[in-house]
């Protein structure tokens, strides 16, 4: 009998899921499964059945039959008893119930498919371990980027590449608002009160407008690309609270546009940088180009270049179509390890110091208009070793506030950092100097 | 013992290669093997390892190492004698040696890895039943768009969506001809020169300009997604010769630019249209802005929406990224059925036939420039119930030939035909019309 046969004589069984969570996304993934009956059994090799579903509320009425499933009102409970070979873990949160019942599924034995990022960010390496102890799958596709399958993208689409970066729009929220800012000429928070009230930005917004939710992705996909734990808390983190609508203005006269991104990279020393922050992007770059909720990843590798994905990265059926994805996986036997590589060979991540980030810089400065400003400026600069590629004001008038944007060529923070201590402390500068890295 | 671990038992032992060809892509392929020992072994769970080779001159140097590699004179007498555990299959054309070579690897319940698009469109269905018969795995990631991982998108990142369009450009040269007539208002013929003296064209070049290479990746994409055997011949083919620097210059005028689209459908009836032709995309669509060699595959799935993805198309290092994807593939034992279903399930491919196409279309017209031409056309177009949706003309002058151009709404290719036919005819129409549709 050949491999693949050997394979194959597990698959005749239905395999049986149990959904922890059955809000808008376990709603699509249990609608998904119910009217594909004959599509995914072939694509899986075997049947799929939701056997199990936890709820909040089991009087609740829903909008699918789910007249063969347990209903459990507590998902613990569920997770230990139910005899399930798939948890599917969507109520979300780093640690809580869903932790519990990933740990308990896994110390069964049993599958595990999950679209928690935050949990997957902070224990996630624990969990690839346990999972790879107990002979068990741990996938993860819906956690990052939803409907675009750049998990599995890394994980055997470009397996063969040693990946020297990778860079995403991993939040629709911050780019939506970032692209209405900029389509529009609206400010900050204009943006974010329509985009609450779309549904595109939640009533405490902070989780995406500060960047945490594209650190916790970023930290997912370095640990795939890299071979390293996830580690989020080596994540520079900043969001997209400080962008005005002079920062817009200056992008467009630079011929480039503003998008959060996460950027992760390593060096030859081994040494991985992981940054979210928003970034000076060229009109040129193709991820300019990827607008309002869209997110998009794009992956370096040193045989396949530059490959760029892009797609809805939230939503009940986008983010479906990844969890199921992923039960068909397993179904099909073809789960390999969780990131990539054997959770025991997981390093640990080696970040690259903030003084040894390289980048052109955007140094946006509110001055008094008079003479020597710019002299004053240049000189710290030049006492500093970096050079200036380019200089623009707005606005005129002598002994008046003006907007200075200075463009750099390449310089390291460390150098970045001190001359801006002392360009902060000129006379002339009237309030703390705002700062974006170009993208490249 | 957990299903997972049952898997892994089998992969302790080095993984045998023999690869059939080292031209560009097989010198890479190799390098890129030998280069990453470790790495690949972590992600693939065993090592790989190059133990055969074929050659067309034994002689060469390489600029390998091959001394623990046999070396081969005749790719038939190594797929049939030697110990490998997979074939790489780079030796390309759609029968002969290839063919011969698959077939015998599959036949003694062997892995097959090609590149071999010409192959698969023609003789897939039946390639993939003997992979079946015998147990083994037929892989062509690097058959279609090279790096980009196109082929397990569908096959595993997308497989719980039911597809309803794929859309690419599939062909590097033909985009890089067609960037560059937009981009420096050159005519065809020099670009193609420039392309052929930069290698980016064949000196014979009518494979790629004239659709083909695009029709047999496109055959492949429709069967991945649909669900049925490869069928080439149902694909309605047409090449990049018959464009002008007058329909360049068109479609910018009309917020346009033109891109030899690969396009698959299938309809509510389960009719499948396939297409190679030059299309109208407008500027807004994210697929006009890739340009050059670049390739692009758009796909359209019921939960996903729109995924797209970017990057090489071809060379030697962007295929070795696709072709040892798969080895891993395999070598890892996640290599599914070759189509994303069993080869006995894939049905035959009901084509839509080619009056039913649907689309709004561009008519660009020589005319004469006088009283009534106008008014003609239209008429002709009013009886076949064609709506205008646009006019433009350039050029002016009584008696003298001018240009005309027409957009029309949404018209099926039957009535279109039919009106052509009348406009053809018309005195005042001084050469064939030429069309285009708009893609959307």
């Amino acid at each position: 009998m050949s491999e693949l046969d050997k394979n194959k004589s597990n698959n005749i069984k239905p395999l049986k899921i149990a959904v922890a969570g059955v809000g808008t996304v376990g709603t699509s993934v249990i609608k998904l499964i119910l009217s594909k009956q004959a599509l995914l059994a072939k694509r899986a090799g075997r049947p799929l059945m939701v056997t199990d579903i936890s709820v909040k509320n089991i009087k609740k009425p829903r909008d699918f039959d789910q007249s063969t499933m347990v209903l459990w009102g507590d998902a613990a409970e569920m997770a230990r008893s139910a005899d399930y070979d798939i948890l599917v873990e969507l109520i979300g949160g780093s640690q809580g119930v869903a932790l519990d019942i990933t740990k308990i599924a896994l110390g069964r034995g049993r599958g595990v498919v999950t679209a928690n990022k935050a949990m997957l960010a902070h224990h996630g390496a624990d969990l690839a371990v346990l999972a790879q102890q107990h002979g068990a799958a741990l996938e993860f596709e819906a956690a990052v980027a939803a409907a675009i399958p750049i998990v599995k993208l890394i994980k055997t689409g470009l397996t063969a590449n040693s990946i020297t970066q990778i860079c995403g729009i991993l939040n629709g929220t911050c780019n939506y608002i970032l692209s209405e800012m900029r389509n529009k000429q609206l400010d900050f928070e204009q943006v974010l009160a329509d985009a609450q009230a779309k549904g595109y930005a939640e009533a405490d917004p902070g989780f995406d407008i500060d960047g945490v939710d594209a650190a916790h992705k970023l930290s997912l996909l370095s640990s795939l690309a890299f071979g390293v734990k996830p580690d989020f808390n080596a994540v520079s983190t900043q969001g997209v609270r400080l962008i005005t609508d002079k920062d817009i203005a200056f992008a467009g006269e630079l011929g480039c546009c503003i998008k959060l991104l996460g950027i992760a990279k390593i060096n030859e020393q081994g040494e991985i940088s992981q940054q979210v922050a928003p970034f000076m992007v060229s009109l040129d770059d193709p991820i300019a180009a990827v607008d309002g909720v869209l997110n998009a990843v794009e992956v370096k590798g040193d045989f396949s270049s530059s490959i760029l994905c892009e797609g809805p990265g939230a939503g009940g059926d986008a983010t479906a179509s990844a969890v199921v994805a992923d039960i068909i996986d397993i179904a099909a036997n073809r789960a390999g390890d969780s990131f990539g590589i054997p959770a025991s060979d997981l390093g640990n991540l080696i970040p690259l110091s903030h003084d040894a980030i390289e980048a052109s810089w955007y140094i946006r400065l509110t001055v008094t208009d008079q003479p020597g400003v710019v002299a004053d400026i240049a000189d710290i600069l030049r006492n500093h070793n970096i050079s200036m590629s380019s200089l623009i004001q707005h606005g005129k008038g002598a002994q008046t506030l003006v907007s200075l944007v200075i463009l750099t060529h390449d310089a390291v923070a460390k150098a970045i950092d001190s001359a801006m201590t002392q360009i902060n402390a000129l006379p002339c500068v009237s309030e703390k100097a705002f700062l974006m890295q170009m993208f490249k």
